[in-house]
């Protein structure tokens, strides 16, 4: 495959009009959904493409593409097609098998009394694969024996890369795809600093709040805004279902902490918590189909002592479900005594590990202490005995650090895991703004994806005070969208540009509408508008509510433009230009008087 | 003076509590107005102290005392008690005087029409104040005499530092203390980047909106949510008297960029501005009390054809009207020509220069350009003639910078203006998100003070959009306040962490109320908490809606707090940890068997 055989598709017929997203304004009905193919193998990457207005001298502009998440979109109770199941089938490496019996209790105790969840998934009912015999079937795997998936075909033309250039990234462990054989309805997305960054939206139902209906639909909401990734990080009823529900809409890849639903089924007494039930956990989901899980297999119990004096202890709760665990059996944890037994099952369903940092820093004071480091040091063990087994595997990290510590957090991750991909929470950079995480987050995620993080996990408004809502999901996505896209700007990442390049051009021209259509968020960007000029005139008009209409500074940017922006012009300034300092420093030296430089500029304008 | 001569005074008598914060919330009810008060010299500094509750053990916190940008609250019709009017009339180098005449034009077009200002000030008519003779009455002059004035003994004790630190670095030019002997109701302040990192907020009524009493009660609001400056751009009618209401009401130093008066004068025709029309306009602004105005002194001539090439050209607005100025006559930039002209007259009312930087890039793409670091070049000149009028200096920087450029920009400003303060806007990290600019250039801001930006201009969501309302700009002080203090603690600046510290250590205690009551906006934070969890013993309940009241992570932490905790058991686990690393490398070569350390905490627990 080669990208410059990329056929490019315009979306032609009424199937193709995007049906997720809601067109409130104007600026959002010039999305559509179209596909980028791979013609020689036939592969479809849904990417959103964006109509845009011709500029004022009338060449044409556009239609800009770009990396699309939401996928075709589905209706809830029919769920998405399983495009993935024939490259699965395929490879005659695994087989379909009866699965693990379900019990009541996968849904909570308030299902054990009910008798059943509140709302069973309608649509089809899948059956689970696994490896046949004793076979590896996960992405890393095929790599390193040098295959080509179709799943890094996929990729390779998502990301407009070489295909190579992801099957080696993967092979050496640098990146991940994660996407489990149960989840034939994701859209192949990869996991390493040489890609685009990445985001995580965490959703997920507790103990207070919401239906199952109301989460499908938060993740509906996440993927149309831009996340890549989502965690379903539910704890109340109906746990099971939620994510049934979840995963078989859900056209990215689906991660959770399977510790949560564990906890349920012993009560919520950590105590209680064994291995043969934490592995019964995991295996029912990966049955389901989660693509990515979190395991606390750090949280050792020497390392428990050392957040002892930290302002504020453990915040992960898993961390601290594991560090109860430890202490109250005075025994090492279960999760990282049995981790070759969870990379033997994570082999069979190409699962990839998040190893969770259940010890990192809840506040500034205690970043990058010696609790935090500590736990490295073993996720970065537990990633070498993980890649002997070829399970791919990322690691998460903190968390609050203030801004000028962020840097060593990836870079000492990077040196000690041999570069598995980083998996952030923020970090928040100072501990005073509650209501305002989002962004105290976002600070510290430009920094640390600039140096190598390869997927942020948002944070809402809501981080410390509640559960966000679908505001606050939206506003955490788009806010970390900014955050990753600044650190590809920053990395130089091929093609990342473009998007600022052609929004700042419409901005230039007064084409308001595009710009509202380029932009991350169109809906709020063109209410914001209309708040000062609602008009339907002002959208077109040449000047906008700053200024008002009768000085305009992007006017005289363009009879600037029109009188020396020629090739010849130019050249004559650039020669002028260049004796420029020195004339300069004659001047200061000679007293600072004014003088006007004889710049001449070529005739005929 | 000394600060350990410090007395602090509660706040004790009714006239001592804040009015002019609204207690729409129980959290900001903990809030009230204090002073700190230096002994020997009578000043007293007003702050804001946040009362506490004790810990869950008994032991009492607080209260916390916070920088006060507030003041101490004004009737608008009153305004604030011009208390600088004897330390400034005791230098004895000024005297009153009759002003330039009042014309009915310094209110714009309308009022001329009208035949007054619609809403004239109703407070005291200040008579201006001017040096006597050829004298120099700047801080910086007295600075370089080696004087302390009361303003530099305010400022220490404001920001808790020795006041010799507060006279050499304005002497030095690192540093400046806005305050224009015709603003005698403001309270000295220091903007450098050895002080704490200041920010502005830009307020103003432009051809489209807005009305003088909304703009003091947006004046009083930036205040109250921490702006350090304030900045009326104002452009539509009643422009004179507009500000007359804003600065005596202003606890914080006032700014202007007098050229979008001026160009109202000459009904908006940039060609037809003179220097004699500039002249008059900054005069009649120093009378009032402008505190710092920006001055496009650097967009000469020659720099103009640089920009013809860029994505956004020049987005400036006083940079467009002199490059406009520029062309049409052919002409240098008359405020450069004029220059020393301007010194002369700031130097008679203590005005400091904001040397605006016109040519900025308004786009990523066009960031630290030729045209961008040419202007650069002048304005570091510009900061050293100025200099040897003893006038003080800060230069103004950009705009749009993609992330890893950032840094350049601060750093190279820093060496060619000899360490004259930096004032940025942003600068935004990417341009695809109009709706959200506060955020994109809240990480730029972050980083830029990171590395030494003393004062960092607030952008508002509704930035390139439209006129920001007061929701607007309470989100873009608090967006700024956070970039801000995230880069104090990046600096490692003294006391800083405090404030994180005790939030973090009231986050760890339940102690809701506290939590809320410390964050940079306890409204927000306690409604946030609210949505989830209204009734009001959630507030002192001992969990939160994350995990719910079944498990709790904190409660974990507290439990190993009483574990390990002690001093005798931290000494016992520093040593058991020293060999762990050299053990977990034993460990691996020996092929990854676990092994439990014996790690020995002392008993007695």
């Amino acid at each position: 495959m080669n990208t410059q055989e990329t056929q490019l598709i315009p979306a032609k017929n009424e199937a193709d009009v995007d049906q997720t997203l809601q067109p409130e304004t104007q600026s959002l009905k010039s999305h559509s959904l179209a596909f980028v193919t791979d013609e020689a193998t036939g592969i479809r990457v849904p990417v959103t493409e964006i109509a845009l207005e011709p500029s004022p001298n009338g060449a044409p502009n556009g239609p800009f593409r770009t990396y699309r998440t939401a996928g075709p979109g589905s209706d809830p109770v029919v769920g998405l097609n399983p495009f993935r199941s024939e490259w699965i089938a395929a490879r005659g490496d695994t087989e379909p098998y009866s699965g693990r019996e379900r019990n009541l209790l996968d849904d909570g105790k308030s299902a054990v009394r009910r008798g059943a969840a509140s709302a069973e998934w309608k649509g089809a009912q899948p059956v689970p694969r696994r490896a046949v015999g004793g076979r590896t079937v996960t992405q890393m795997h095929y790599a390193r024996q040098g295959v080509i998936t179709p799943e890094m075909q996929f990729i390779a033309l998502r990301e407009n890369c070489d295909v190579e250039l992801v099957r080696s990234e993967v092979a050496a462990g640098r990146a991940i795809i994660p996407n489990n054989i149960n989840h034939p309805e994701s859209e192949p997305m990869i996991i390493g600093k040489a890609f685009l960054v990445k985001i995580n939206a965490n959703i997920g139902n507790s103990a207070v709040t919401s239906s199952i209906a109301e989460e499908v639909d938060k993740l509906q909401w996440a993927t149309q805004w831009g996340a890549d990734t989502v965690m379903d990080l539910s704890t109340g009823d109906d746990i099971h279902t939620t994510r049934e529900w979840l995963i078989r809409n859900s056209p990215v890849p689906i991660g959770t902490v399977p510790i949560y639903q564990a906890l349920e089924k012993v009560n919520g007494e950590a105590n209680a918590l064994t291995w043969e039930i934490y592995r019964d956990t995991v295996i029912e989901q990966c049955e389901q189909g989660v693509d990515y899980m979190t395991i606390h297999a750090g949280v050792l119990l020497r390392y428990v002592p050392l957040t002892a004096n930290r302002v504020t202890g453990i915040v992960s709760r898993g961390g601290a479900i594991m560090a109860g665990w430890c202490l109250a059996h005075h025994q090492e944890n279960f999760l990282y005594t049995h981790f070759d037994e969870l990379c033997g099952i994570f082999a069979k369903y190409d699962v990839a590990f998040s190893l969770g940092d259940g010890l990192r820093p809840g506040a500034t004071a205690d970043a990058n202490d010696a609790a935090q480091f500590a736990e490295l040091d073993t996720l970065a063990e537990l990633t070498q005995r993980a890649w002997e087994f070829d399970v791919q595997v990322m690691v998460e990290g903190p968390g609050h650090v203030p801004f000028h510590l962020v840097r060593e957090n990836v870079e000492r991750q990077q040196e000690l895991c041999k570069g598995a991909p980083f998996y952030t929470l923020g970090p928040l950079v100072t501990d005073i703004a509650p209501g305002y995480d989002h962004i105290t987050s976002a600070i510290g995620a430009t920094e640390i994806a600039r140096y190598g993080t390869a997927m942020l996990c948002y944070v809402t408004p809501k981080e410390h005070l509640g559960l966000p809502n679908k505001d606050d999901v939206k506003t955490g996505v788009i806010t970390y969208k900014i955050a990753a896209h600044a650190a590809d700007l920053a990395k130089g990442h091929p093609g990342a540009h473009e998007r600022d390049d052609a929004l700042s051009k419409a901005r230039f021209e007064f084409r308001w509408r595009d710009q509202f259509a380029l932009s991350l968020d169109p809906v709020t960007a063109e209410a914001f508008h209309d708040e000062t000029l609602p008009a339907e005139p002002a959208k077109t008009a040449h000047f906008c509510s700053m200024c008002g209409p009768k000085f305009c500074s992007m006017k005289i940017s363009q009879d600037i433009r029109d009188e020396y922006g020629s090739a010849d012009s130019q050249a004559a300034i650039a020669e002028a230009y260049s004796g420029m300092r020195e004339k300069s420093a004659e001047f200061l030296a000679a007293g600072g008087k004014v003088y006007l430089p004889e710049l001449r500029i070529p005739a005929g304008n």
